[in-house]
């Protein structure tokens, strides 16, 4: 079943008109008449079926509520030195089926790409509109938010109850427990963020920065992952451990 | 350090010609001189540091031993059902960075893609060439295969230790423990495979002759995850278990 969001909140019986979007998506693209069932998640992140009940001014109405939620119980962010190319398209397309909360890019000191400060509001919207497609797809009951910070003093008001870096020297150095660790440590409704260098790495000064601020830094097995892979490995990680072992 | 791979076995001490690639690569792209180091893997899997000594040769010598592996202790094969698109390009690059051994393109049922009979070995190239460039960045100590199955009665003559269908259906009804029961039950040099159906899905007739032959269904969290990401979030999880739960 197609799977909608709207900003509006919604209950039970309510009829409502669809949103420019959904109306073109679902009636003038997808052909649907009178009677069709989708699913549509209101601004509380609650999940209800609706029924077009006149096409033409594209009216509908909610039939049920469904209590079901597919999100991880806790709130991830991932941060992302600037990758290079189109790699923040496949990194927010990824990570928002895998279930991430925020999503921020960060320009780092050995960031290859460079974001230009008119830019990023282009930028922003186009990765949005990814995330909102991707959400739709994996049927989440929320839509991640991605912003962009131009440095890591920024970064570092940001409040996170377990911050974590992901450390190619842990890997190297063999470590493997700090991420597990970190999870046993992690309760249901904690904020979780977990840091990526770009494909130039994380500056030293980076790290010790971050660590002095709380950072921890892990490996994610042995095997080097590019920039872009990590965060994938680290949010199946997560929903392994949330989703399938607790 | 750059990393290679060669098809022949190397022994300290050795001196060797570096094949027409990697001298190609090293010295003619990177510029390297004699004396520079670099890391190449023999037919054994075995990971060596070697330093050019005549570059106007392609002479190198194996100055140092290492005994490292990053290769997962189980022998992993992922099996897809053809996917649209490039995506088969995106899948062996990151199934190779996560680990996997083996990768399989299937013919299935419900795929939208076909490839033709006289573009096959040429799409076979194609992503055997990724791969390698793939193993390489990622420092494994061996190189994933690749190949093309054109139906699933070809799978069937596969044999492995486990044999799991990642199973959109299994995650919508909630099903948690499958994979973890199938790992918990995996030992060290067992073999396991996991089917991951094409955009189209798989088949009911396709899961009824894999369920018959051994194959389990199982879940991979409550988000519905895209063709190609669902290998991905496979391999992440066999890396999770074995390389830092175990």
């Amino acid at each position: 079943m197609q799977h909608y969001f709207t900003n509006n909140t919604l209950s039970l019986n309510e009829t409502f008109l669809m949103s420019n979007d959904i109306a073109h998506h679902f009636i003038s693209v997808l052909r649907s008449n009178n009677g069709d069932k989708f699913e549509i998640v209101d601004s509380n992140h609650r999940l209800f079926i609706a029924e077009v009940i006149d096409k033409d001014v594209s009216k509908a109405k909610v039939i049920e509520i469904k209590n079901k939620s597919v999100e991880l119980p806790v709130d991830v962010t991932i941060i992302c030195g600037l990758p290079k190319k189109d790699k923040s398209e496949l990194i927010v397309q990824k990570a928002t089926e895998l279930g991430v909360d925020h999503i921020i890019f960060l320009q780092t000191a050995w960031s290859i790409a460079q974001w230009k400060n008119n830019k990023v509001s282009k930028k922003i919207n186009r990765l949005s509109n990814i995330v909102r497609s991707a959400a739709e797809q994996s049927h989440r009951n929320k839509i991640p938010d991605v912003k962009y910070l131009d440095s890591i003093n920024d970064l570092l008001k940001e409040s996170y109850d377990h911050k974590l870096i992901a450390y190619e020297e842990s890997a190297k150095n063999g470590e493997k427990a700090d991420l597990i660790n970190s999870l046993n440590n992690t309760k249901p409704a904690d904020s979780i963020a977990a840091f990526f260098g770009p494909e130039g790495g994380i500056s030293p000064d980076e790290v010790s920065r971050l660590k002095e601020n709380g950072y921890k830094t892990c490996g994610l097995g042995p095997r080097i992952l590019r920039t872009e892979t990590a965060p994938l490995y680290f949010l199946s990680s997560i929903s392994m451990w949330f989703d399938l072992l607790k």
